[in-house]
């Protein structure tokens, strides 16, 4: 069992130097990477210890994001990092929420699930498309952690009527920012990075890593 | 599906003017309806539905929450509150943690718990007997509601070598709080309440509601 120090509002986090990313998405380890190299520490990819996929068969995001931590920690025998993230749109009830991946079914597809979305919001009109994009991110300092350091945001926006712009990924082309005047996929990377829900996120998490944080 | 607004960082929350608490015991629910009361909700305990107790198969405390929260929505269509807390000591790389009340097997016995913690750490040194206790309190607005509100405190201390005290429950006598001077066990209730792990993740989740936090 890992002996790193237990992560209280006492004093700052003494960390193991490595730490595993549950995703195998190459944006997001270069993200992670560039925002925990100040602290010393290094973030290394699931792929390197062949973690297999596993099941999100978890109701809330933070659930699912336990699950993926904890098998990346189990595997790798490191400290391990998830998230999980989706989109809440007030009009569906919060749909597509946790199955926001996978909205249209498997395969998944992000055009499709952009479809999917369109058509389930045909009769909305404007100003009654209000949603947010919401990302968790659970660290676990091993397997068997009782008490993750849990990191929730949210990003609001509304949904368009038509796709816009070509960058970002997911339900960005459809996901309006009123204050900037753009759709997420119009938004330069940096600044997606600032703003964003999985951006903002990931800065709590190393201020709660640098021990600038209350409480986890 | 209840259609309260979602709880991000944007505004106050609108609450539905009930909810249910995810416990059988009176002492909590008259905590928790006592901190709620000014912000005009009412706690109504699970037994009042009947709600079936549910196997805790979680891995952390949060997600053994969870899994009491989401029962107790389900079965009564209201809000669900739930706790789960526990003893992480660190010469026990972290044991109990989330088999505090099991610690000693069944049927859950606080003496016999508090012995075979004794046991335990008979060797262990003053000084190398640090300890804390977690509580981990979830807010899910429906049985389905993918981004509960989530707070964690801690209570630092050390574990005596012979209990003291005769007030609060669990492992109360072998707390030691060297700051009061004094076990969790000698603590009167209401220094307790005030300082408590979960006295202070109430207080924390009272703000959340008032909108006072930042983010969930």
């Amino acid at each position: 069992m890992d002996k790193a120090p237990p992560v209280t509002e006492r004093s700052p986090m003494t960390l193991s130097a490595t730490l595993v990313l549950a995703s195998g998405n190459p944006g997001k380890l270069r993200e992670f990477a560039q925002l925990l190299a100040p602290l010393g520490m290094q973030v290394r990819p699931q792929s390197d210890f062949a973690v297999p996929e596993v099941e999100e068969t978890g109701l809330t995001f933070v659930e699912n994001a336990l699950l993926k931590a904890r098998e990346a920690s189990r595997v790798s025998g490191l400290p391990a990092l998830a998230d999980d993230s989706g989109l809440e749109v007030d009009a569906l009830d919060g749909a597509p929420g946790i199955y926001s991946a996978r909205f249209a079914g498997e395969p998944k597809s992000d055009a499709r699930n952009n479809t999917r979305l369109l058509e389930a919001l045909a009769e909305v009109p404007e100003g009654r498309r209000t949603a947010r994009y919401w990302c968790v991110l659970v660290f676990l300092r091993h397997a068997e952690d009782p008490v993750p350091i849990i990191v929730q945001r949210s990003w609001e926006g509304e949904i368009l009527a038509h796709p816009r712009g070509e960058g970002g990924f997911g339900y960005d082309p459809l996901f309006w920012l009123p204050d900037q005047g753009l759709s997420v996929a119009e938004l330069p990377a940096a600044e997606k990075n600032r703003l964003s829900h999985r951006g903002r996120a990931l800065q709590a998490l190393v201020e709660r890593f640098r021990g600038g944080d209350k409480a986890p």
